[in-house]
């Protein structure tokens, strides 16, 4: 089911060459629909800060939260609105092949330029499983494929990505296990993305990788920007520490949720599992604002400390 | 969930001054899967012949035998690629208020420039229901109501129109009554297209229709644009009958379906409860374009009477 | 995906012999969702005043508006909790030969006695469709066949019943033309119901009809029971006649949701695109009630005349 | 959305009391498709054997490659044959906690007795997510709370199980950390059962485990229940030992399906990311079969080594 539009034709280079790729948050109405008023905000903010791709849907834009038709009619948005400025890479991976084969057959048709996959997580399967389920979806265009054990419980081994390599659609990889793996693909010419913050001025500056899939670039994209191509610079790499820290106390995207809506760029509304920081927590993120300086975040508004009440969070949606 | 985005934006103007819509095809792979490469060519034909718009998943495009995903898709798919020749109406209609309501959001989403809506066939309602059922979908966008009364079993009345029309983004009905109920409207200064292609020449020329949402342009494009842009040609009219009456034998669109893989252009393959005329009809189809001139007919290839075993019938896909 | 576990086998002529069937109101919670207390207590209502089956998902229940896993489970639920009293008929009938394949499949899977099919409504098909559509059904279980050309704009006709009662799980047809249709069937031996209030003593006595699939037995089911058990009845009909042209001044079940609430039995929830009665309308189901008699009605309630501000009307649930 | 008809009310002390839970195997049709005639087989080999419940696609069971219709259908069909003789545990739990909502209440709405839930697997969250994630599902029934770390890449701790347990419908924790986090919660008087079948004799008669979520249950279930009824057996469970290592040497269920396949139970029939063990391993199971002595395994045919072409993989189903 696959379309040879010019529009629906990426290079796999194109994708290869990408330095700043920023795992967008998806906000919410008060009744957890999209909110894409706010959506459309964001994506500015990104492609005028230099973002160079998005990944729509990742687990930051908890797309394990969506129902495969939201998650293809925000792609479908995405390509529409911005995909001549900016790379809309679709996360239609799935733990259920089935599902990975008729989300990225989807996302390919409604314009993404590549597709972002995802292991078996949670039901995980054998090796021989994990390439079988990665060979179904490779022929269907541009693909980076995404480690995360802390998330998966399983590891993908180089082994299963030498295998995959063969294909020509094969991007590279999305490394979350550390800077070592990274060095041990990109010294055999195999592409590989940071998918740490903490990690990735090293990655991307020491070790080869091409860049970074970030969740802080949604917060401070010219800073991030800035980390990915302007040569190595370990003081703003220190500078950036604290927040990143902070970012990640709790499991993603929890932190990123609560402080865009403190910085009044998306509605304080949270589909569950997620809910917001604790207070104490969101008085923090002041200093950390306060410290790298209100204008290198998104938005225009002032920060401000949200109260438990301004939080909406949505179960049914 | 609306989205204020310059590609998300169409004026009703734009919509109300089409004059060939074409309520496209939609074609399969022998799995029932969409057949996006021979979609795409279709969609070539249309914009190369001058048609300005068309319908996606209408009856013709068997928007019913669709899951809500794959229109959508299929929608987001028609918009990005080929969204800037032609007009993108998406028959995001249903007989549930709440199908109506979510796939009109998502369709508006991923960029069509209007909607197709249906009153509730089968289900019906009452007046009250049926324009509560249109209040609930008009404020998304731009917006044509079909009425066709022979499929829905229950007339959309003049009085519901009326009332309706009082939104900004009623663009206009897609009448297929009759020719008196157009001029009724079109007298009252509301914009309405034939939905017949039998009665659309009269329509367009002597009843104040605005042009035609047709089946028949899906084969013969040209002709059906030089019948609404040339001026009254009531000797072209006559010469396309034929072909109209074969069409319409039996219910839209198994004619239209043999047809266009007789030609060459679509597969052979049916998604049931469609299927292929019988072998006397698909040869009269032979002399029906003899007729016409191959030349005007879509494709390149010679035409052909297929055997029964040619075709395909999918009850899965 | 048969199962042949005793719970999942129902002869054909358990079918046949159904007298009084009931096509059963869904009630549902203020935000739209079934309201299953209220359902149960309507079905325990049907048990013990002597219908024999019920429809669950007709288009009286608004099967037309569920999406498919509300529809199983509530089949499944029906099955669960009354199949041992009451014969289950689960409507996995559409227009999408796809859609009635996967939900007849799955209805039998969870344990109804029979499915109802439905000729393939608004996109329509040609008679040798109709019956490729009931052949790829048929070998699921047993079947009635329901045929209402004012709702799916195209007739059955007898010549396609005749040919899909080859298969031995054809029970019969829910006829809605009339009682010349309902006895050319019965002098052939082909078990057929009204699908007519109206109609259904004339049917049931003068034109061999089996019985009833009964909206009016929803409100006064022990009257249905004696119109369809105790023998001709013109004085009885005549009585309930003012009810049930009452009922039918709108498109069903306008009038049966409207009279269930006033009932007391259901909430005044609609789901759109159904609308109350007008007031006046209401009002005079006071007087109907008053005249056959509240204890012939279902629920011990006063009867009431609801306001417009009582009633919800939901689009989205 | 309740329903409290008799059928649908369980109580959690029923649950509590179970010792021999069989996480049940998912058999499939070539095409994909649930294969009941062999599910129904496995069903009543679990009965006979005394095993007192089963999780309905539970991991083993392959719930993460069912749609949500499937799911419910397939727990709908089990309580209808199998609930009289058995507790029919759904894995109504998900990683999206509309997901769990939504199933959960559509699971007890067919009858099942219990529901089994988990922590958001691979989204995760934080603790106060986690706990409201729980929270909104608990009112609904009956419910196990399901800690297996290798999978989600997060541990439930005890102070999140603490919290929950005052809940009324709290059953128990199927753990698979270890023993000594069972007797943690034993100790306390929380109901827990091993989900670790090379643990769960030590387990049950050292640590104060009720029972098992066994896997080996589906190949031996007399063994497992006397493993678990008839005291202190560490001969027994030495005897397992080969049969539950070898079982486990990839993620199950991989090990299971080709057991059962080649037991002749089940078509040899993989759902994606899911492939058989290599030769070599399946060649090793005729030999642990014959130590334990095939008429300990379920069905009755004779273990056989399956070809690597005996298989059937489905990616599209």
């Amino acid at each position: 089911m696959r379309s040879f539009e010019v529009k629906n034709r990426t290079s796999v280079d194109e994708i290869k060459s990408l330095r700043l790729i920023t795992a967008l948050k998806t906000p919410y109405l008060p009744d957890g629909r999209f909110d894409l008023e706010a959506y459309d905000a964001l994506m500015h903010m990104q492609v005028l800060s230099g973002a160079e791709g998005v990944i729509v849907g990742g687990t930051t834009g908890e797309g394990q939260l969506m129902s495969w038709d939201e998650h293809i009619m925000l792609i479908g948005h995405t390509v529409n609105c911005f995909g001549g400025l900016i790379k809309v890479i679709g996360n239609t991976g799935s733990n259920s092949t089935r599902e990975a084969i008729h989300a990225t057959e989807q996302g390919f048709a409604v314009g993404m330029h590549a597709a972002l996959h995802i292991n078996p997580y949670y039901g995980k399967t054998s090796m021989e499983g994990m390439v079988a389920h990665f060979e179904a979806v490779l022929p269907m265009g541009p693909t980076i494929i995404y480690n995360v054990p802390s998330r998966t419980g399983q590891d993908i081994p180089p082994p299963v990505i030498h295998t995959v390599m063969q294909s020509a659609n094969m991007a590279g990889v999305k490394e979350c296990v550390g800077n070592n793996r990274i060095k041990e693909y990109t010294d055999k010419g195999i592409v590989a993305w940071s998918g740490n913050d903490d990690q990735c001025h090293d990655a991307r500056w020491g070790h080869g990788a091409t860049g970074v899939v970030s969740v802080a670039s949604n917060l401070v994209p010219g800073l991030m920007r800035e980390l990915m191509f302007e040569g190595k610079n370990s003081s703003l790499n220190a500078k950036l520490m604290p927040l990143i820290e902070w970012l990640f106390h709790e499991p993603n995207p929890v932190g990123l949720n609560t402080a865009l809506a403190q910085l009044g760029v998306v509605r304080p509304v949270f589909r569950l599992p997620y809910v917001p920081l604790p207070l104490a927590r969101r008085v923090e993120f002041l200093n950390i604002v306060k410290e790298l300086g209100r204008e290198n975040f998104v938005g225009d508004k002032d920060v401000q400390v949200l109260d438990d009440d301004d939080f909406g969070l949505v179960g049914r949606y």
